[in-house]
């Protein structure tokens, strides 16, 4: 289906509403709609993931049929589909926005020492760290190489700048492993560097692609940065309150990793004394875990941070009006409201 | 002192000779004439790694500190030199090739669970394979950044392809922890995509940034195929006859890793019966390994891998002669052989 007609279609059948209203399904429908589109990214992440048919590419093969939401090539895609037809190098750099997920999810699970991911065993459980390791380098290759390949200097220089945020967000986090930071500065910190930032070079890169003007660019940049930070706040509240066979992951390993995420940092601030608990539940003592768990769940701080994510949400939706109106934006608008709701 | 003159002067007072004959204290000689340039390039090294101070920076900072022969970046400020003044780009392109360098070296130590290099503990070691994994892909964002700031398109995209056979290189080494292949063929492979393509890339793009024509590059890159073969065989030498107070690494830790290097591959192609204790060698049995290595040296394969070294020596000596004659050149085949005949 061809997408203009497409997003036309779906405008008129009404079935875009603004965030907030039955955001179930959502994602599912603007996928459906980009089916072509996705279509391709998903042959070309296939494609590039099958070369050579090595343990470095069967272990990030396996991570790509594991699932995963392509959340990042969507809006790479949107983005561009502001401004006009979407162009071939805006699919180029959707594919790329994967690579570099996939990428730093394959280098993550080393980090962690993950044991599932989507559902299933990672990649180092399956083949060790080592093939991780050289897998994620090969993505990040990729990703890189075919950014050089299809776009102008400046998206590939802020592209570099996201990997640097990427990394230093991860520095950050892995901090926690031996040093207790529960400041909700440090912890915001690391969700724009280690999440955010990838949406904004998404939604950024695909307007500038698309040759979008400055205002522009910098407003979906807004965007992606208030939509990504929602999209970390709501997964930080699923390792706490989620539906593990929906959401494939196991649940409180946050806290195992030293990580002091938004649900626990929002209950300590609420009770202070709890403070004391963080470095016996990070070394794995039982007692303190299960205290910081209840805790979290009596103070509803799990509620109080998916109205966090809301608030994120509607200061992209606002982002999103200084563009000007088009199918595209309005599907930016709903798959905001999907991400900041979702449950998996 | 100006470079140009430097090589003069070191022309004059006929210090440079063909490779073979007196050796030692070459590679040093060089470096010394280079000082201003190699100062230059240590120093960005230096601020690259500073950066931030995190325990990302701090590990790649102790890897540069732990020495190194900075050959790579020697070999770009010659190849440029070869038709000219050096040019700033090149100096860049000199930082870039021993950035690529170090995060291997950060990578590998993680693939290889490796506890010493360059005579000091390894970063993960000191901080952890997360660690370790950061910072390579720090410096690998950097030198790629670099690269594209500095360097005509092709020079990058020369870049990605040599990162994707470093990738292939250690994929295929990889296998032989779960899987013995003895195949000379192999080694070679290994040899080429892990070692020698770095240096291809070293020598072909100071060259092609210096703005040499495409015949010279290309005798360039096979001088740099030749030297970075020779380079390795010299290493895995080492790693069964090196003095481990010179090199700064274990000895025999390549059969350990599963590695099954040129001095052993030959001792088992001349006494086949020896195939049999590859396996139990890998799996750690002291009694095969013991016997391996009492069998390299009786067969004195190490001469051999020597011998092929200087073959391969020579074959880079060869490809020089398609060169306009050149103080540079010169320091180029002066290197080879001091590459060939080292001790650490």
């Amino acid at each position: 289906m061809n997408t203009v007609t497409a997003v036309e279609e779906l405008r008129e059948t009404a079935t875009v509403e603004r965030a907030g209203a039955r955001p179930a399904q959502r994602l599912a429908d603007v996928h459906a709609l980009f089916a072509e589109e996705m279509g391709w990214v998903d042959a070309e992440l296939r494609s590039l993931t099958s070369r050579g048919m090595t343990p470095a590419t069967d272990s990030a093969r396996h991570l790509l049929d594991a699932g995963g939401k392509r959340v990042r090539p969507l809006a790479v895609l949107l983005a561009a589909g502001c401004f006009g037809p979407i162009p071939q190098a805006a699919r180029d750099l959707a594919v790329v926005s994967e690579l570099i997920h996939l990428a730093t999810l394959l280098h993550d699970d080393v980090l962690d020492d993950a044991p599932v991911r989507r559902g299933k065993p990672t990649a180092r459980t399956l083949w060790g760290n080592a093939v991780s390791v050289l897998a994620g380098d090969l993505l990040l290759t990729h990703a890189l190489e075919r950014t050089s390949q299809v776009a102008p200097r400046p998206i590939l220089l802020e592209l570099f700048a996201t990997l640097r945020r990427l990394v230093d967000g991860e520095v950050v986090q892995l901090r926690g492993r031996t040093e207790i930071d529960a400041r909700p500065a440090t912890y915001f910190a690391i969700v724009r560097d280690k999440t955010a930032s990838l949406f904004v070079w998404a939604t950024r890169s695909g307007a500038a692609i698309a040759g979008a003007p400055a205002e522009a660019i910098d407003a979906l940049g807004a965007y992606g940065e208030h939509i990504g930070t929602a999209f970390q706040l709501v997964d930080d509240v699923l390792d706490y309150a989620g539906d593990t066979e929906r959401t494939g992951k196991a649940l409180f390993a946050d806290l195992r990793e030293g990580k002091i995420t938004l649900p626990l940092l929002l209950a300590v601030e609420r009770e202070p004394g709890l403070s004391r608990l963080l470095e016996p539940a990070r070394a794995g003592h039982h007692d303190a875990t299960t205290r910081l768990l209840a805790a979290v769940h009596a103070h509803g701080t799990c509620d109080a941070v998916r109205r966090r994510a809301r608030e994120e949400t509607e200061q992209g939706l606002a982002a999103l009006e200084r563009l000007p109106a088009s199918g595209s934006r309005d599907l930016l608008a709903a798959i905001a409201g999907e991400l900041a709701s979702r449950a998996r």
